[in-house]
């Protein structure tokens, strides 16, 4: 069957339970509909000790340049409270106009739609000029060790090249035609320890009150703002998420106090700036927290958590212009080109090409009832349609 | 045997091994010290639902007034990593003029040398010109539910009155003579609990982040300071001993947070008039820390720990100075009269008469090798016997 019908498609693969790390079935049910529109299929099994092995697809048509690639993943995130939900969570179930699944709209939607968009382009005019390729991981909702990094790099290996990706991950707050991404802010973690030395609470001059030092320092990462915000960016944001000391003696001065710390970083930042801000204002804390004249400054340790991810910016016009305007010919709505919220996978594939992303309504996303409605899924077909010829017609232009 | 050698009756008592809550001995051999001396002794066994048993003590010579209490504990602390010790901890070995052994200064010594002090009152004088009792517990080190408080009660409801009491705690920092403590600062805990609203940390704006609140209520209780202190009392001081959030999750903004407090208190103010400051200073900090206009103030819920202990004061004159006098008339040295430090059962006994501490060095308490210098002994032995004299004495005239 000529996978054209979206609703066809994402029933498909809501039927298959593929939580990450599970496969699923929903990579083999991808490559069935791939196959018979012209595809060349791989599965590309990523290894790593300490993680799942994980099932990954690539998938190209056409030989030739200009190349568009479609990135996503197959992988849900688990169904939470089964029996809260309304339908069964991988029945894809339809009612009142909308179907119900776990990743209807994150984002087993948005790969049946693109699918359905190509294989309709294709009916209709053929295979592409130039080429089009699928990069779906199955590892996008848990530790992404072995997903989109390891997959860019195979291909990249094998020799392909792409000019640019879209990203199907629901990026709509409200309703389809609300917001392009073309960019996300950098996330960079971290813990600090502060020392202190041990006491009676009745003898605090014989100790040194850690909890004292961490209020400060604390204080410190959230006050003042790191700025007011970017052309195209948000105010960097810091929250610390925890603090943590553990002790249960009410009547002891502890030893030592933790805090941790993610901050949400614009362009204003690199990941390399920011961490030199971060130990400045920890530095600067530390030595106004002596509690008495003399006092030696507080003494903390940072650790960073592993690999920051960075702040980026797409300003490829082909791209932005051909997707907004899609966007605009179907809905006639001029979407908002917006760098908010969390990271996503496509802060790997930039190092390769331009990156945008649009898809379904993120509202029902990792929530018992995920669903789209069915109208949705055509409008989104038409749109993601209407990107592939004009963005072929740009570069041929 | 006349028990008027404070090194024998202190070898005796560190022999048995009487652990927090284990008897181990130690009442046994006090009562065989003082029955030959002419006291009445009573073992007092008290119970509650979910503590184990504490065997106590009372013993008493004489049968009118004036009466005297000496308070103490026999029972002692863990003796911690036994291998460190460089004499086993309950062998009561002697080396360089030294004692060791646990409880050798806190506070079977006292004990010891309060018992020869008084044998060698009545050895010299015959029977007191009143009565002195020991009011001597199992129970200090460990939850103190079935010691001095249940021994009070039990004596008071079997018509005991007293004049006054002296605890023989080791008051003195560096040698004999140093510091009689004359009251002690009260004690306050609690616990105070923010509610925030869980969240992806980068949609802060959805989320409602209580560490922000923790912070700023935690340096409210810290900051400015309670007072500066009172003609006998050092200023009062809180210190925040935990913050806990136990977030483990970098990129989530936690739902609570939550903090632990002590305060010890000086006579500037009662438990009741505390507890009221502190939580206007709370009430002023939440309602400032609103994240953004029209902000809620932060939901925070306080738990006071238990009972407080409250501030006491002794200001009996015959007391005070039959112990000072005592202690310069034997040592030349004019000791300090403190309240400061931790608190300790005289808390308990202030409901029942005027009461004052002093007993040995306190340096090795609760440490590995606690030893007390057999010199110590003879000199304690000295003031005690003169306080006796004294004490009496004031109280005939």
């Amino acid at each position: 069957m000529f996978p054209t019908d979206p609703v066809s498609n994402l029933a498909a693969l809501i039927r298959c339970p593929s939580v990450t790390p599970a496969e699923g079935g929903a990579l083999a049910a991808l490559e069935a509909m791939l196959a018979p529109v012209g595809f060349k299929v791989d599965r590309v099994v990523a290894k790593e000790p300490g993680t799942p092995d994980i099932e990954n697809l690539y998938a190209r048509i056409g030989g030739e340049g200009p190349h568009l690639m479609f990135a996503g993943h197959t992988d849900v995130v688990p169904v939470g409270d089964e029996a809260a939900w309304s339908r069964p969570p991988f029945s894809a179930a339809i009612a009142e106009g909308e179907m119900y699944g776990r990743g209807a709209v994150d984002m087993k939607g948005g790969i049946a739609c693109f699918v359905a968009a190509v294989a309709r382009h294709v009916e209709k005019h053929g295979a592409p000029k130039g080429s089009i390729s699928f990069l779906i991981t199955g590892d996008e909702e848990g530790p992404a060790i072995n997903g989109t990094v390891k997959l860019l790099e195979w291909a990249a290996a094998r020799g392909e090249r792409w000019d640019a990706c879209l990203v199907g991950e629901p990026t709509n707050p409200d309703c389809i035609g609300d917001m392009i991404k073309i960019g996300r802010r950098g996330s960079l973690s971290g813990r600090i320890t502060v020392h202190g030395v041990q006491g009676h609470a009745a003898y605090p001059h014989l100790a040194d009150n850690p909890v004292r030092s961490i209020l400060q320092l604390a204080q410190a990462l959230m006050d003042p703002p790191f700025d007011d915000g970017t052309e195209n960016f948000q105010p960097s944001n810091l929250e610390v998420t925890t603090i943590d000391v553990g002790n249960t003696a009410v009547n002891v001065i502890p030893a030592k106090a933790s805090a941790a710390f993610n901050i949400r970083f614009n362009d204003r930042w690199t990941a390399e700036s920011l961490m030199a801000e971060i130990v400045a204002r920890l530095d600067r804390a530390a030595a106004g927290s002596a509690l008495r004249p003399g006092r030696a400054p507080a003494r903390y340790e940072i650790v960073w958590n592993e690999r920051p991810s960075h702040v980026f910016l797409t300003r490829n016009n082909a791209l932005i212009d051909s997707l907004s305007g899609a966007v605009e010919a179907v809905t006639g709505r001029q979407p908002q080109l917006s760098t908010t919220g969390g990271t996503s996978d496509a802060r790997f594939i930039k190092d390769y090409c331009p990156v945008v992303e649009f898809g379904l309504v993120g509202k029902t996303m990792h929530m018992v009832d995920e669903r789209v409605a069915l109208a949705d899924l055509e409008i989104l077909t038409g749109i993601y349609e209407t990107f592939i010829a004009r963005w072929f017609g740009h570069a041929a232009a």
